[in-house]
């Protein structure tokens, strides 16, 4: 339910076009509604004002149909993250319009309600393998309303490559700096910049980068003050916190 | 060097009261000097919009009187983290008017240029043994010209304390959250609110608590997107994530 | 060999229908079979109430028909948890009675005494990914005799689901709580209960969850007193620590 | 709060003896109550049958003997955790009726409430070095108001020291097994009793025991199913869980 | 090179039979022989009176014959570990008279020398998942030259089952304890027994086994005196340490 | 851009036959040519007097190709480690004279500018296991134009097999040492020699070897003084140390 | 108890000069002695052939006297490990015989039964921090009956210091091997020798050695066969270990 | 014994000024000299052209001084590092032109050879926390006979500080880069430069900087290639390993 569907519900009560009874009994069936396996929140958007996220990782497909069926039906579109190829098969079936961003395996269909474009988020990427991560985070973040500017494979091995770009970074809102192997990263662009800096471990790498563990600890020991992380891989909450920046 | 020092040396050489050769002389020297145990960043104020921070830990008194005095002689006034007993007396000895937050053991001593107080900050600690770290980040705060709500022994095994609280929580601008044990509460805070929410692990707790790895994991792979992680105890890093976010 | 059998093999010794010797030889036989791979504790219902179960994986599926056969045999009827599709082909070829829960992958085989149902568990999830180990748990207890009550997706980023349910909580005489990711649910419910909670931590997670070491580690260092806590995936263990309660 | 207390109160009211005002203004200071840094859970006594737990280790002596205080006027008494020898001398000068558990360092001074003493726990301990955690969930049984039964260092390496007490392991509602070093003696005892049983890792041992992992990790994968456990050295959350038990 | 075929060459030189040039020809080919992927070290049955074993896990099939082919020649015939069935197939293919155990996947060739059998190895499983490790240590032990006890799903668990058999245990010369989960058996057979145990701790469990860590700390940090351990699923290793004890 | 390449436009400059503006250009789009999925640094053959290197692990074929091709076109030819056979494949289809080393899974097309062979460097393999990692590092010093001499398989277990060599250790300018399981090749060999040792960790082994940590310990702790080490199974990283070292 | 003692009690049972219900009374106090503190297993002599030992770290002084004095009435003399000063100084008092090895911190005083020398054993340390754990063993086999030959810092990365011993080492009956660091030389040891290889890992080291975590992996991945390996520092384990092997 | 001293002593022999055998005498006492607790390792100046090192840490104060006595006899004169205040005082007292590097803990007694100064090496720092790790470094390469230059607290939180000293580093002829925290100074050095760059984790830092495990990763995982690495806070190393290369 849209802070905008609940105005319109409210203001059908005041008109005398609708019972509080019945106003009573369409608000007391949305929050949360109750599948066999899943309690979908219908609340959050209200609370936090962005859609439900639907984590597809570890949901069979057709649990994944029935949650985001149920999240269209209440009118608020849905966004589902970590999407299999089996997952978007089913979903593409039902959902014709479904938009699809590939390497970051995110799937997203728009709500009735439209926001304005609000803050530009930099999402910077240290090589081409950590794409996937990145790519899931601009997804994320270009679903919630939010202009993204890609900076792609500048790691601090060549930092001219990085240097080069400071304009760009200095334009952004937000920087969301996605790296893997030893995380250097976000210390070099925090160490340059004044915005916000969320640093994304990857697990890209091998031998002692543990699946992202060398990463992980880099960036929470940064040199540079102000940095912080979220999960190895996690490309979608980074989206989530800077939008949380830039909705406030 | 602070952006009016700088602006006001860009005037005087505009207006041909200094040569653009002494100008250069005074901005060369400063960006980085030089003492035999450290490389003061004078340029940061400029880049960043925020003073140099001396972090205490394993400096000898005496290094950190010396970087301390430099950056007082350079106008902007220092702060300084994870001051000990011994460090503090030096300090006071040389600056009587020096700020002093006890549990947080942070010093500080404001520079010639005030900054109107922006945004405010709720600082949740979980329990009485997390103060140590969460007045560090309200000193921090306080330091950087923020204002802080300080809510204090909240944690989630009494969950109406926190409850009865949320009209604060909801009037923050940014909430930092800090807390050991299985550090849990932020995810209950991220639950409920919309704005940035940065979570500080503490080292509090005993056994498989592991000096704060169980708080750090707990808050990195938190049910409630968009919380963003620091290091284990960094009280002075979430303050300056938040100030971050506060200042762009 | 269940308490029952035992009273009326003694019964039969004392009625004069069997002579000593021939109980002996019953009862020696029993308490450990030999299979070239396996010793079955056929002791253990009379020791600890319950029948000797099976933990199939890293079992062929030859071994784990050749063991539920003479538990089968011993008319004590089996349970067997962790069955893959191979095994669960076999055991249903031979024994077209048995029960089964798919999410759980536990088989059922009713022995010849029934117990009365005794005692209600609240089994709580998380998110819809720890279904596996939710059901497991529940599978198990009604295996055992009691009755399951389930909630299902009930995780703190909403913590709304969870109060709304707060009555049938109440309810229950022991709470298995099931979570994954940062594991705080059972913080939160341990903290608004005086019932005995016993927490699993799952497997379901990514990055530095680290198979279920986070929600391990949250649920040890719970700040909510007097939680239990099982290994990582563990709801067959949870299921008897809770009959072990209602048994006793 | 105690029950009775909110009994009475009520009782008032409808005697006509107390104003509904006046009631409510009670009620309303006491669930929490703030220190500048502490927030007071009065209402846990109402929620869980138990009064609210001090744990004093990393809090000022002041800091204890403030909420010890608090806890004492709001008529429940107080059980502190983990007392420091400093933190002890504070609170016998206030509180001369302190009864003291000298291994196990808890500090307890009873309510105006008793209770009938309810259900014996065996308290079963490795090793002399266990003492400090098995005396510690001694102490807190006996505050609690159940019976101890204590069985001391009967490790698994003489194993007919503890077969040649399993009468009283039979006897008891439910057994605490405290360990340290390789943490075997939980799987024995599990597999001799059908009772609930609760295993405590402690941090006694050298070189690979970790501080406690290695009995933590022998005690979550014990062979013997239905063991729960707690936090290393954890000995007061074992006793809350026992009573958890034995008060449903 | 074994004794015999060295004392025979020794012989014939002092016979007048084989010349000083030649002996040392064929002396100084034999201690190591190079292949391209591999230096054999022909040396080691002199030197340590067992021949040199091959580890396949890790070598292609191809590697693995012309190993084992070039021992062969040089008389000794070979023992080999962890083979796949690719690399068994081809060794089938060669060497027809070939010995397997199949659930140990170890393959055997009887060199010329055969020795008289010596000692017997008691070899424990705690239960029936741990065969492949204990048949790996019993086939080595065989082809070794020992005589073996094997004693199947023995676990603590069902301590009864273990004391049955102590007499067997009692008669071996050196007892091999194979355990996972929580590795507690060695623990229990060392305190009865004043023979050599040997501790091998299995990769079986899930969850906090973690692979065999919770196994390997328990049998590292057993209570019973005089515990040794080899590595994770290590039945050669334990094999060979067993051989070395009862060929001094 | 090869520093021959960068002469040469220099010297067109200067004879004008190319404009200072057309020179700009050229050098201006090399330094880093953008591909949507990667930043190519062309200026490191500049900066370091060798190849980018393209590491095909988690990338897509297509990429690999991409990259390749460009840096091709750039004119210094191109190295790539860990090819997959598809990568491979697509690789060999585009450039026919390819150099492939199959153990080390390193794809080389050499460049137009050809340098004189400079230092041998002795890769030490403990192991037939070891033999990709080995393999790597040879591959990558032929690459780079060195001289590669191979011992193989002389691990500690048989010392002397390593002894018999030390004429054509003692003849090397940089020794490699690459060993898995325990990793205790290096202080052996670093306690021999004068000359830079350079230690590799595989992840050959099991069980305890938790994918070359071990060996990884034990190289970070030789007690040979002076060994330095890189990344497990990092053979590529070891070669271009001992190139840094030999073009210096 | 001892084996004689035992002997003599039944001797004078068969005699006639002590009647079986006192003999009973005896053997039946003397199995498990109950302190209130400590279980005494007196019956270890009988059952291992050699004496209860007293791990006195983590005991209080006063705790270790009484079980030494009541080890000692028992007729066996004691052996204690990890005896601290304060200790030492009230077993010094009680016992004026004491035998004291000052390095290893072993304490012992001999029973009446002497056993005639039996076995050599060769302690062989890496390096001179070492002395501690490898004299725990050398004083503990001492006071069990076995000979010890020590060999002190002869580490690897002084091949030659180890060779020049090679002598020493073929004859003795048992190795043990104390190394810090890598862990690297039980390694060459085993390689060299046919016997039994006792590998006892240290807490020497710093950095990534983790308290001996390297060492530790090092041996438990030793590319020797047949070595196995105690707890980190576990000198007395190690003795025990070898005691076991020389006594079957 | 220096090479010089050898080419002496046989110089000596070939003159007949020197018997054989007495130069036998002379040459079999020195190589490995042995103390009650040390076997001094006098032929690793000739095996590997530097004195025997004297690591004082976990020796007491009196076998640190015993071995530099027997060192400084047998003419090399000695380098101590980790040398405590006890040990320096004693030191001094025997040897009065002791040359002492406080941060660094680092003492030198020059042998009687001189060798001329040998190539350059940069030390540089990330802050000044690390000093005591840098000075370790630069006093060892200053003994061994290199020329060091300092750069002090150029981490790359500040990267202009780094960027301006580009020509120092440039022409060093290796770089020593140590740094604590995250450890990203060596990716940013490794990238700018051609020359062997060797890194050096420290244990500066806090919370998930684990003394330095992040470090340490960060440096194993660099994405600039041809860095090799040293154990935590191992400057000592360091120094002998760019000896190793300076002096090949």
């Amino acid at each position: 339910m849209t802070p905008t569907a609940l105005a319109e519900l409210l203001a059908a009560v005041a008109a005398g076009q609708l019972s509080a009874a019945d106003a009573l009994g369409r608000l007391r069936d949305f929050p949360s509604e109750h599948l066999p396996f899943a309690t979908i929140d219908h609340h959050r958007a209200l609370r936090q004002g962005r859609p439900e996220v639907v984590f597809c990782q570890s949901k069979t497909a057709e649990q994944v149909l029935a949650i985001c069926d149920r999240l269209q039906h209440a009118g608020g579109g849905f966004l589902a993250t970590r999407v299999s190829p089996e997952q978007l098969a089913l979903l593409r079936g039902q959902f014709p319009d479904l938009h699809w961003n590939d390497p970051g395996r995110v799937a997203f269909l728009p709500g009735t309600e439209i926001r304005e474009p609000n803050g530009t988020v930099a999402v910077v990427s240290a090589g081409t393998s950590d794409l996937p991560v990145s790519e899931e985070a601009a997804a994320v973040l270009e679903a919630l309303g939010h202009v993204v500017d890609r900076l792609v494979d500048v790691g601090v091995a060549g930092l001219h490559r990085l240097l080069a770009e400071s304009e760009r970074l200095h334009a952004a809102d937000v920087v969301i700096v996605v790296a893997g192997m030893e995380g250097a990263l976000p210390s070099v662009v925090g160490g340059l910049l004044a915005q916000p800096v969320i640093a994304v471990p990857t697990s890209v790498g091998y031998g002692a980068s543990f699946g992202g563990i060398a990463a992980l600890l880099g960036m929470l020991n940064s040199c540079a003050s102000g940095i912080t992380v979220v999960n190895i891989d996690n490309g979608f909450g980074a989206a989530v916190a800077a939008s949380r920046i830039l909705r406030r």
